[in-house]
């Protein structure tokens, strides 16, 4: 690519980023009681109130990210939303697990009470993302802590036991590797151990090795397509589950990959993480017809389930 | 409408009808284990091997009651299919509940393998269905007792106590009248209660009646929309759960209040059913487009968040 065109894109980014900023600066603030909307119209209207804890936490992450690595998001305002936004979340998305610990409503109403709790560990992960992030511009070691903890419990619930997440064992449902889990988690060691201590590095690195194993497991079908779910050991499995595709998310699983090789300099993993994990779902995801990436896709062409079976 | 378009319509039933059952009796028995696949594309292909539960039962359902009620489906091959499914039912389907008694699992592998249970009533109406319907073409008493027991549990857990059913109470989940339950139970004492003796007819017409009312509800905007959940109270509620429409849903509701009518000879109700839960449906919940009824609107407009909040 050109020097011209990469400015050219530059450039589109930075106006894209600028307009996406003002309106959530703009329409999004619950000044009330702290946290953000999330369910609001191109005109700005906030057409349903209810506050999803993930999108609460990537909120909170994306301001302090932009405050604390672009000059020009470093202003006040931007702070002190993403410092309110971390107040609600520690506040009332915590609630009490199947077990010893705690874990993250998935949805709350606008005053903070819990409507749904999902048995997955996707809220945690964006509440960890959250307050880790925040912890570094307001430099709070307590909020640091509890990131760390947090993420901790979320690290034992995928690798050792998941009995805390109150999932019922079923005969007929059997372990999945699903890319979103260790695509996450790998996002969480990056974030947790940026320019951080030489001993919190050692801890996660481990862990982040693992991630990589298990995303790399999903590579499937001569390289020609990223698979959602394999089995435990890597193979493709039966039926829509198997042959499930989501490409935003092995979109970003190929960001991770590459910050990961940015570490470790690997250059044949750089070179997966570009042509199966980035350039690939360009190539299959994308909706030629009417533009955009596929939420979900099936690698053989048939109709996805996750749909057709939502209500009966 | 005269009676030639009448004719034409009842003409183009027919064919459909004939197409339709010759598809599923070719392509979704699964000889093995009994029961029915139900992933199938057009032709013929069985892309998933999972068995749903409430389609099991509808399937049971509908081969029964076409070969006790139509001539032409009187045909031996359709009853084996039915009392094989009706077998996997029994067999598999019944799951512990959280309580005393047990519930039936939302989806099953082809081997009869629990692969998820949802904590809604719904798989239990069909099974409910399907036993009671089966047991008429059989005369297997056990059969019928076991459906009506099972109607009895269902009946608990809407009007007196959910508990068994094993959701967690949470403090921003505000109780609603979400109109699929009162509209399946509607269906059941219609069902149950077909031609069978008074005793039975009369135990089930004040929880028929009931249904009636909760559905009536649901009509809102000056009878310009089915809502689909409303408070227990009957008003609108906020965001897009209170927004949401289904035109199926409505479809069916209008379906089993015209059965009621029949019954009761309320002409009053009957306009309504035909009106609001019918024309209006076709009118509004219609895809100009492309065609077919809208599996999900939104009353105002907006998106509705069904299929956004699928995945994080």
């Amino acid at each position: 690519m050109s020097d011209v065109m990469l400015e050219r894109y530059r450039e589109n980014i930075r106006e894209e980023l600028d307009r996406v900023v003002n309106f959530w600066m703009t329409y999004s603030h619950d000044t009330e009681h702290g946290g953000f909307f999330t369910c609001i119209g191109k005109d700005g209207q906030i057409y349903d109130e209810l506050k999803y804890v993930w999108l609460q936490g990537r909120q909170v992450w994306m301001y302090c990210r932009l405050y604390r690595t672009m000059e020009r998001f470093h202003k006040q305002d931007i702070l002190e939303a993403a410092k309110a936004g971390g107040k609600f979340l520690r506040q009332f998305a915590r609630v009490p697990s199947n077990g010893q610990t705690w874990k993250c409503a998935f949805c709350l109403t606008k005053e903070g009470k819990v409507v749904k709790i999902q048995r997955t560990i996707f809220s945690e992960c964006f509440y960890i993302m959250a307050l880790d992030e925040l912890s570094r511009v307001t430099g709070d070691k307590d909020m640091q802590a509890e990131a760390e903890q947090m993420m901790d419990h979320v690290i034992h619930w995928v690798r050792v036991d998941p009995s805390e997440l109150g999932r019922t064992q079923l005969s007929g449902a059997e372990p999945v590797n699903s890319m979103a889990v260790p695509m996450m988690l790998l996002c969480l060691v990056q974030q947790l151990t940026e320019e951080r201590d030489h001993d919190l590095v050692e801890k996660y690195r481990e862990t982040g090795n693992w991630c990589v194993k298990q995303i790399l497991q999903h590579i499937q079908r001569d390289g020609m397509a990223i698979l959602e779910n394999v089995s435990l050991e890597g193979a493709e499995l039966n039926g829509c589950q198997g042959r499930l595709q989501n490409p935003g998310h092995a979109l970003e699983a190929g960001w991770f990959l590459l910050q990961y090789c940015a570490t470790t300099g690997d250059e044949s993993l750089q070179l997966k993480a570009i042509n199966q994990f980035i350039e690939l779902q360009f190539q299959r995801g994308w909706d030629k017809q009417h533009g955009g990436l596929f939420y979900f896709l099936d690698v053989d062409g048939h109709c996805p389930t996750q749909v057709r079976m939502l209500s009966v």
